[in-house]
This record gives C-alpha cells, sequence and structure tokens, in this order.
C-alpha cells in the first residue's frame, strides 16, 4: 500500500508562541517514507527532535503572526495483518522496561479506575483474546460522530456517553487494555478512508513481544496506516501543541490510496 | 416498623468554623418521629432551618475547640412497598416545576454524560419498567466495597470501577435516572441492617406523580428506611458540612429495629 | 432603563427530544415586563413551570425535526446601585433556610476546593466588604477572551486560567463567595452592551438579607441587567436544556436601551 | 552526607495481584549505593527493569495472600548546592528530545490551564529566574498540611485549595514550570528530616542542560535527598503500583543521616 499525504496548517498568533508540530510520518520498518517535504513559513528556523520512544519527530517552530506549514509525503506500507486474538499473554513481569510506562494511567486514560468493569466483563480472557475482546467492544459499544467531544473529553466520558471520534475511540480502548495490564498507547497517524479526512488516532497494544496497531473505530485496517507519533494519549501525539494561543485560520489534511 | 436511632459526633477544631448538621430523621407522613432530642455541648445556640424541598432540617453549630452531638430518635414507618415497574411515564411537560431541579446533572451525578449509555442499554423503556431496570441494573452492575471510593467519587468512576458503597450507588442510580429524564434526588436515610451500622443513602425516582424510595445497594427495603434530608447528591445531603477544618475524634450510628 | 430584547433560536433535531428553554425575562419587583411574546414553531404545545427559587420561568418545547423560537420583550428596569462594600456580615446562622443551598459547592463551582485561597487572601474582610473584594479580585485577575472556555470549564479551570467569559467570571465569583460561606448564585440575564450580543451571565450575593447583582465582568451596570433565571451554577441558568442532540442552524440575541 | 535508610511495607491482597514497587535508591553519580538489600517475602521471584529515563529500578513482585517487602541502604549523597535563579533560560527549540514529553501536560499536573496564571504573575521573568520565582510561590504560597489532599487531587485543586503535601507542592510546580515551557519532572526519594518520616517527592527542572532539583516544601536540602524514581508525575513514581486492590497491615519509612 502506498498513500500520498498532504498537509497544510494555517494559523495565527496574536503574541510569539512556541509550536511543536508533529506531522510527519515516522521512518520505520514497516513504514517505508519515500518522498517527503516539510515547509513551513517562519522567519525561525525550525528544530527536530525525535519523538516518544524515539518514534517519528517533533518539530519547533515559532508561532509569531502567521504560521503555515505544509507536508507532502509518499508512504509505502507494508505490515502484516495483524489478529489480536493469536497473541498469547506476556505476565507483567516479562515486559520489558521501555513498555512499563505503557501500563500507568494517563490524563485521558484513568486505566486504574477501569480495573473494575474489565474485570467483570471478561473476566476468564488473557493475552490476545482479551484485547480483540476489548477492541470489539470498544467498536460495538461506541457511535462514531463528530462533535461529541472535545479536547478535554476523558475515557471515562466516552465510556458512559458511548459516542466520540477516533481519539475517543483509541483512548477508551487504551484504558481498557492498561487496566487489565496491557501495555497500551496511542498512535497519531495517517489513514486512508477517514471521513471527513483528518488526522487520525489509533492504538498499539503490547502483545507476544511487540507492538500490535489496531484501529477501534474499524476505519482503517492496520495494514494502511502510517504512523505519525506515539504517546500515552492525545498528550504526546497532538499535531500541534502549542505554549501560548493561536486561531486557526484553515486546516487540511488529504490521505489518497496510490495504485 | 419501628426504628431506634443512635448517633453520637465527635470533632475537634483547631480554629472556630461554621457547622451545618443534617442528623435529624424528617417528619413526614409515611415517617412519624415518636421522641427525639439532639445534643450539642457547644456555647453557641444552634439555629435550625427547613432542609431542602422543605423536608428535615439543618441546624447550624459553631465548631470551637470540640463538637459533640448526640441524636436520638424513635421513628414509627409506615410506608407501602414500592414496585417501581408499575409506574406509567411521565412526559417531561407535565413535571411540576419543583422537580425540574432533579433532572439536571449535578457534581457527582453528571447524568448529561451517560444519555448515551442509557439509550443504547435501555432502549424501548420507559417510565416504571425503565426505572426499574436501571435501578437492577445499578445492583447487579456494582459490587459494595469499603473504601473503594472517597468524598470526591462522581458517578462516572463508580460506573467504570464497578464497586462502591451506598453513596456511590446512589448517585449512579440518580445520574442514569435523570440521563433518561426521570427526575431522581439522593436521599439520606437511616435503615437498619446496614453493615458496618453508618448513614444509609438511597435515591429517590419521580414516577406518576411521587417521589417513590428505592435502596440500589438492596441492603434496606424501602419500607424500613427513614429519611433524613434530600437533594441533588451527596452535596445536600452530607450529615456534616464544614466552612473551614476538623479532626473526627469519635462517629457512631446505630440504627435498631423496635418489635 | 427600558430593555427591548430579542431572541431567535433555530435548531434542528436528528431524533425527537424534550428541549427545556429559559429565554423570558423574569416578572420581579425591579424588572417589569411591559410587553412579551414568546413563539415557538413546533407541533406539540409548550408547558412552563416556575424556574429556580419561583423566578422567571422554564418552558417545555418538543424538538423534533426542527425547533425555532423568537422571543421579544421590553422589560422596565428599576433597581437602586448597589454597593457591595455597604452590607453589613450575616452569620450563617441567620440565613434563611432558601439560600442555605447557596453556600453548597456545585459541579462548575466547588466552592470547597476554594476556602484555603480566599482565607489566605482575604483574610480579616468579612460580610459585603469581603465581597466587593472577591468581585474586585476576580474583575482583576480574569481576562475576557472568547473561546478560552467551554461547557465544561469550572471555576478551578478558570482560576488557574485567569481568562474565561461571563459565565466563567460568575462560576468563578459564585465558587469564592460560597467559599467565604457567602450564599451566591449565578444568573442569566439580558445586559445591554454585551459585545458580542449573547446572553449574559452575573451572580448574586445574598447580603444584609437580600439578594445583590454583581457583573464581576463589569461589562453592564446592576441596574441595567434584566434577570431570566437563577441556580446554582450555569447548569440551572441554560437558556436550552436538550434531553438529546441537536444542531445550531441559527442564533441570535440583541438587547437595546430604549430611550 | 551519608543517608541510612529502612523500609518496611506489609500488604494483603484477597485476590493474586501484579505489584510494581520502586523503592530502591537510584544508582546515580552525584548518589552513590554503598549497601542495599531489598528483601520480599513471596513465593514468585521478582523481576527488575529501568525505570523511567533510564533511572533507578522498577521491580515486580506479586500479591498472594501477603507482600511483605524490607528495603536497607546506605547512600552517599554529593551534590552541590542548586540555585536556581543562576542558570540562564533555554529556549524550547534547542532542548534535547528526551525532555520534551517533560513540558507535556499529565494527570496531575494538567500545565496547560495554568498558562494564564503564569504569563500574568510572572512577566518578564525566564530561565532560573522564573524558576527560582515559581518555587519560591509555591512555597510561600501553600501550607504542608496532612490530610488535605487524597490521591487524586490535581495540581488545580491545590492551586485553589493553597495547602497539601510534598507530593502537592511537586505537582502544582511542575505545572507552573511546563506551563511557562521548562520541562519539569516530580521525583521520588529518601530524605532526613521529612516529619512524620515518609517517601518523600519533590521536582527536578531542566534549567542550562541539566535537571536541577528543588523541594518546593522546603523540608529538605536538594543536597540531602536520593532519589528513587523520575516521572510526569505521581502515577509514574509511586512506590507501589497495584493492578487489584489490596489492605496495608503496615508501611514505615526511616531516613537518617550518618555522621
Amino acid at each position: 500500500m502506498r498513500l500520498s499525504i498532504e498537509v497544510r496548517l494555517d494559523y495565527g498568533f496574536a503574541e510569539p508562541a512556541d509550536v511543536l508540530l508533529q506531522v510527519e510520518a515516522a521512518a520505520m520498518a514497516d513504514q517505508r517514507i519515500e518522498q517527503e517535504s516539510l515547509i513551513l513559513w517562519s522567519d525561525t528556523a525550525i528544530a527536530a527532535v525525535p519523538g516518544e520512544d524515539g518514534i517519528g519527530q517533533r518539530c519547533w517552530a515559532r508561532g509569531e503572526g502567521r504560521l503555515v506549514a505544509e507536508y507532502r509525503a509518499v508512504v509505502q506500507v507494508e505490515r502484516p495483518a495483524v489478529v489480536l486474538a493469536d497473541y498469547g499473554a506476556t505476565p507483567a513481569r516479562a515486559l520489558p522496561g521501555a513498555v512499563v510506562a505503557y501500563l500507568m494511567p494517563s490524563r485521558y486514560c484513568p486505566s486504574d479506575r477501569f480495573e473494575g468493569f474489565v474485570r467483570a466483563e471478561f473476566a476468564g480472557l488473557s493475552g490476545g483474546a482479551l484485547a480483540q475482546a476489548l477492541a470489539d467492544w470498544v467498536r460495538a459499544s461506541l457511535r462514531y460522530r463528530a462533535g461529541t467531544s472535545s479536547g478535554v473529553t476523558t475515557a471515562l466520558d466516552t465510556f458512559a456517553m458511548r459516542a466520540g471520534v477516533c481519539r475517543d475511540y483509541a483512548h477508551l480502548l487504551v484504558a481498557l487494555a492498561r487496566a487489565a495490564a496491557i501495555p497500551a498507547r496511542c498512535v497519531s497517524a495517517y489513514a486512508p478512508g477517514v471521513d471527513p479526512p483528518d488526522f487520525h488516532a489509533v492504538a498499539e497494544l503490547w502483545l507476544d513481544g511487540a507492538w500490535r496497531l489496531v484501529d477501534p473505530t474499524g476505519m482503517a485496517s492496520c495494514r494502511d496506516i502510517a504512523r505519525v507519533a506515539v504517546g500515552r494519549d492525545a498528550t504526546d501525539i497532538a499535531f500541534m501543541t502549542i505554549w501560548g494561543e493561536a486561531v486557526m485560520y484553515g486546516q487540511s489534511v488529504t490521505v489518497r490510496e496510490l495504485c
């Protein structure tokens, strides 16, 4: 699968502010960057650092007056299909140190609150079978609906509202998985078929020694997803984080399958 | 059913503070106060005002140094058994003005978040049948367990934790009912059989023109409950509210059935 | 001061929903309704009940397909200027029962958290002098800025963000006042000079035996304000509460001073 | 400074649960472990992995029936005194990638809400001078008081309550620093002079190319502190995290200065 990605961000700043962008598809074994350009119209040179877990990169820009960013890329995604249920369970003591942080509750994924629900509803399951059951439950229980949630919506809200957008689906699955002692992280990504076209958010669960992509919305196949960034929740993977205030003038994301 | 009630509160105050007590069983048609005494060892005279919805009373005291309160009462409770499912549905437009506030979300019962869950899980039900289904669901889904929750636990937390104490059961039922446009209030009460003996919290749902008592914990029959106070949630019905700080030296509640 | 008020609400409903409107200026001694009409294009007859504390009224409508409401009124406001600082302090024990609920923390005004701040910053003040100091502090500390807050913003958020809109100013003042054991309620209102024109929110503090209007934004004089509804916080005074979902097609509020 | 540390944890488990311990002083250049033993009475072998940022270690145990852990160590701490105000400001773009995560809001340190306060109160300051001003402000504004807060208290709560324990002081300082675009992390530590003796929590701010320890409670000098773990907030540095439920039978922490 080859994806063509085009992003345009156009923001205004009444006062100068530091801006952290995470919009570039990450170069990884299962997603190869064939072409890429990131152009920022800004007087200040940009500076890039690796993203969380060394995946992708974060790019510092300076918002002064107006900040326009254009990103274009072609990405070759080659990734075997994932059948979560095939993976065995890993005891907590056998987890690598680097994934332990992904067992912890986070701001939008307060997983400690969900232990009771997970124990009650999914008793007897473990490992990949449990992960699959959690993902199925999220997909079956939520309704995809724009406008239901906002930037402060947590997995607790979504759990009661039974509706949300991709971010909310990912948060809820991540929270449930961590409650079950399965490491889980959030992933921002480009995926074809997202409607309306936008940045997409999915989840990765650590099963049988590796991170396994899963899209609880069912919108995308894990074979077609190009990761941008990973992290504990939406906090870490936002496409733009601003220390200060900005006004959006325009924003567009286009992801197309190339034949 | 005649109940003998004995309460003793013993608190210390490093700095003087206003204290609002709600510990007296309310005089109501279905619960007659046969004997009652409330003694406060305090230099400041107490002052009483009616409680929410004119039910029971709130008693102002002054916490200075030490505040000891002793309450004793004998209450005759005569109340027909309630079968929620027998009541018909009241359209919102037919509700008396005084109960509309009990449709609103409140701090511990953020009912607006639960509309999605209620619609999805209880579609097709209304009125008393819906109320009964909600109460049954709460009772079946939660585990009664001391120490699970704290004074800041909301119905959203409880909904995910699937455990709590009487306060949490009441909050969750009230939140679900309001989400279904059934007015619901929290009730503090004395009830025999609560273990360990303590203040009890239950719910009242407005069905078919009157408030109907229901104990979602199943600990008490609505026939044996002596209401103390009603309100939107634990905020309104606390047995003691302090503007300032206090240390608890001792507290005991005893409720016995008299033959 | 005579105010001419025009409101138009236009909402769409994918599924039928109960809708509670609170848009009519309240008939009160200090604000006389000279002319008034509320027209709803709806197949279902509306039903009105009194608002909180018997002030104004709530109007039930049914959202089916589309709901358009038009409200027009001329209101004569005659109210003496309020100098908060002139009022003495009322001890908690002398408060009428009906105002005690307005000492309690509520969802958006978690006043119990603010006791430490109020004690530390406003030590030695009481009654009207304290109320004035709190209102002055809110006005001086916050910046009025649209888009800072949302429907879930609490006074705790606003206290840290130091910015908000009228709703947030009112919530913060109400929270601080209750923390100081001064009863405080939120008030929705029409006021000239609000820019952009919209529903306005202010506060009322109970001082010296009566509710005293105060606009912590400083946008309006308490002499020019026509109350619509009162309540514990934005929950109670919303101009529209929906049990279900709606889409806004249009909404406008115009308030003009008539000479 | 040589510290003698003794910890004893004694917990009971009704059902088997995974337990993550972080109680060992971290081996670091400025704190050398002279002697150390960690004994767990448990049938299951423990497993250790590195802590966050490669500092210290996390130790997996299995809570079955009863879990008793005893930790003893002698640690030599040699660390120059820190004068925060001496450090210059680092522009965000010059930060190493590994510290960027410590600019992000987290569950207990919702730093995005504090940007308004920091901008309003500390305008004109930057770098070490700003960090010092923030630490001084926290120390001067909060009152140390056990029982004020709980495990769910956030920096927003503490900011209004103006009181808390070491955890709350650290959370608030960390939130304020991040709001000012200064990377900040929470540190669990052993420190002499903490009264009552307990695990201690302090902060580290990234200034002038390194993490700088600061104890906003003023209880400990940064020269006497032995770090155990670092992380985004209390979530990451808890001495014990349990996937399941436990009852505390006993817990003691002793930290003594050796001559």
